[in-house]
C-alpha cells in the first residue's frame, strides 16, 4: 500500500509508493519502451492491454474496451496510489501519514499513435479538454478527495515514458502544495484588494502590451497566453480564461473551441520557436468541492524543458532562469523559427 | 544587469540572469565540455583564466592567483547575480523587483581535476567545509545580502557544467522561498512545543532505529546522517549536528573532521549503493546577521539524481518518491553494492 506523508517542517505531503517500488539496481536498468514497431498499449484494437476503461468518447457509441474510440480513460497500470481503501490518518511522533489512497488514470488522447496535441483537429483537443473536466466532476463525488491535479508529459526528457499521446490526472486526498501556496497567496491579495490577483495580472499584462514592451502572446474567444512576469523557466507560458472563473469544472458559457485553438497555437509556437521541446504541462484549478471563489482563477501553466535544474534550485527554490518573459513572449508573439536573430524582431 | 524578481500570487523570487541570456537557438547547442583533454580551468598553472581569486588556502603561504592552492576560491565568470550596484527595489503595478545584486563564487576543492569529493582525504574536505564558513563569515559584512547559498552539483546529471570538482555559493538579498518555509514551519512548531523540530526529528530516529525499523543511517562525532521521513527523492539524505545548532558558520566547538568523515562516508555509500549517481547537495543555515535561532537547526541535503521530475511535480510541488526512506537507509547503512537483493539484507 503506497503512503501519504508529510515534511513535518515545511508541511509538504509526498507519496512513497509502493507499487512503483524501486530498489538501488533498478535505477540504472530503468525501462526502455522500443518505438515505433507494432502498435502500442494506448493503441486502438490493444484495450484488452490496459485496465478497464473508466470513460471514452465513442462516436456512435460502442461497446467499451473495444476500438471506435476518440478519447479514452483508463486508470494507470502502475499508480501511484492506490484507488481501494481508507485514508487511515495516523501520527508517529512528530510525524504524520495516511494511506496511499487517490485516483491515477490516463486520458488517450488520440487513437492516432504517431500524432501530438499541437497537431491534433481542434475538435479532438475539444474531445481532450472536455474530457478532463468530465473525470474531475465524476472525482469530486468520491468523498474521499480534495483535488484533481490534470497534467501532461510531453517528450522523453520530460518524464513521458509512452510516446502515444496521453495526458494523466491523480487525485488526492490533498490540496497540493503549490496549489495551496497560490490559494493563500491570492487570498491574501483579495483581503487587502478585494481583487483577484490573476484579474488583475492579466489587465495589467494588456495595458503593458498595448505599450510594445509586455508579455502577452495572444488571446482567443475569451483566454489569454503569456509569459509570467516571474516565470522559474525559459518559455513559461501561463493561459487563462480573461473573465475571472476560480474552476475549470464550471464549464457554463466557456469556449472550449477558443481554449483548444489557443492551446494548440501556443504549442506549434513552441515548436517553431525552440524546435519540438519536450514540455509539461498542468492544470491549476480550485480544489473541488468549494464554492466558486473570488480569490482564484484557474489557469494552465506550459513549461518547455530547456534547462537542467541544479543543487541551487533543488536546495532553495530559488531558481535562476536565463531567458526574460519579455524576450521569450516576443519569440511567442512572432512564432519565428529557431536560429532567428534578436533583430529580427526588432 | 541581472534582475530579481517576484511572483505576485506565490510570492517566489526569482533570478533573471542576463549575463547567462539565452535565445532560443542556445538552448539545442547547450556547450559540451571536452573531457579530460589537458587543464581545465580550475586546474593549476590555469589561473589566469579565471577571475581573480578571492580567498585561497595556500600552505605554505604564496601568492594569489598562482599555483600551490589546496582550495580556491573564484568568482564565477558567469554569474547569475551582479557583485556591484545597489539594489533599488521599485514596484510596477502588481509587480516587485530590484537589482540583480549578488556574490556568485566558485569553491575550487582541489587541485586535482580527476578527484571526488566522495573519495578526497578527510584533510582536504575538511579545508573545503572551513572554506564555505570562511566565505559565508565574510559575505555578512556586506549590508545587501541577507543570505549565502551554498551548494554543489556532482555530474553532468546534477548540472555540473565542468569537471573538476567544485561547489557554489551565492549570496542574495533575498531568503530563498524553501529557507522561508522551513523557517516559517520550524517557527510554529517551536511556539507550540518551545523544542526545535530538528532536534525532535534526531531523537525520534534515534530512538526508532533502536528498534530496527529506522531511517538513520550513520552518526559520527556530533553529527548524524538520516532519510527523512518525507522525502521528495530516492535516497534523499540530511546531514546535522546532532546538538542544536542555528548557523553553519558559528563553529565554536564543531568538529569539522568529524562532519568531513561523515559527509565522505555517505558519499561512498551512495556510490557504492547506486553506482557512481550524479548529485546535488546545498547547505541550509539560518539567514545571516540574525543571532542563533532556537527554532533552526543547520544541515545539509543530499539528493542523488535517479528519477525525472515532471509534470506533476512541477505543477502541483507534490513528488512520488518510488524508494522508502526506510528502505534507502538500510542499504546506505549496509553500503552494499549495485544489484544486492532485500533478501541479503533481511
Amino acid at each position: 500500500m503506497p503512503e501519504l506523508r508529510r515534511d513535518p517542517v515545511v508541511g509538504r505531503w509526498v507519496i512513497i509508493s509502493t507499487e512503483r517500488s524501486r530498489r538501488p539496481s533498478d535505477f540504472a536498468s530503468a525501462p526502455v519502451h522500443p518505438k515505433g514497431t507494432g502498435p502500442c498499449v494506448f493503441c486502438p484494437g490493444q484495450e484488452s492491454r490496459t485496465p478497464e476503461e473508466v470513460l471514452a468518447v465513442r462516436e456512435p457509441a460502442g461497446p467499451p474496451n473495444g476500438p471506435g474510440w476518440a478519447v479514452r480513460v483508463v486508470p494507470n497500470k502502475f499508480p501511484a496510489l492506490r484507488i481501494e481503501g481508507d485514508l487511515e490518518p495516523a501520527g508517529e511522533g512528530v510525524y504524520d501519514r495516511m494511506n496511499g489512497i487517490g485516483a491515477h488514470e490516463v486520458i488517450i488522447e488520440t487513437p492516432d499513435h504517431g500524432a501530438s496535441l499541437a497537431g491534433l483537429p481542434e475538435t479532438q483537443v475539444v474531445a481532450v479538454l472536455e474530457t478532463w473536466r468530465r473525470r474531475m466532476v465524476d472525482l469530486q463525488k468520491d468523498a474521499r478527495f480534495e483535488y484533481v491535479s490534470v497534467f501532461k508529459n510531453h517528450g522523453e526528457a520530460a518524464g513521458a515514458s509512452l510516446e502515444h499521446p496521453h495526458s494523466q490526472l491523480i487525485a488526492t486526498p490533498i490540496v497540493p502544495m503549490m496549489v495551496e501556496q497560490e490559494l493563500q497567496g491570492a487570498l491574501r491579495y483579495f483581503r487587502m484588494k478585494k481583487r483577484c490577483i490573476w484579474c488583475d495580472i492579466i489587465r495589467q499584462e494588456m495595458h503593458s502590451n498595448a505599450r510594445g514592451r509586455g508579455r502577452l502572446i495572444l488571446g482567443e474567444g475569451g483566454f489569454v497566453a503569456l509569459c509570467p512576469y516571474a516565470p522559474r523557466f525559459p518559455f513559461e507560458t501561463w493561459i487563462l480564461p480573461e473573465g475571472h472563473r476560480s474552476s475549470y469544472e464550471d464549464a457554463e458559457g466557456v469556449d472550449f473551441g477558443a481554449l483548444a485553438r489557443l492551446l494548440g497555437e501556443v504549442l506549434r509556437r513552441m515548436n517553431q520557436v525552440l524546435g519540438d521541446p519536450a514540455w509539461n504541462l498542468s492544470l491549476h484549478s480550485a480544489p473541488m468541492k468549494i464554492p466558486a471563489l473570488d480569490h482564484f482563477h484557474w489557469h494552465l501553466e506550459i513549461i518547455p524543458k530547456l534547462t537542467k535544474v541544479a543543487g541551487f534550485e533543488w536546495g532553495t527554490g530559488f531558481f535562476i532562469n536565463p531567458t526574460p518573459p519579455e524576450t521569450a513572449a516576443r519569440y511567442l508573439r512572432a512564432g519565428l523559427p529557431t536560429g532567428t536573430t534578436d533583430r529580427d524582431l526588432s
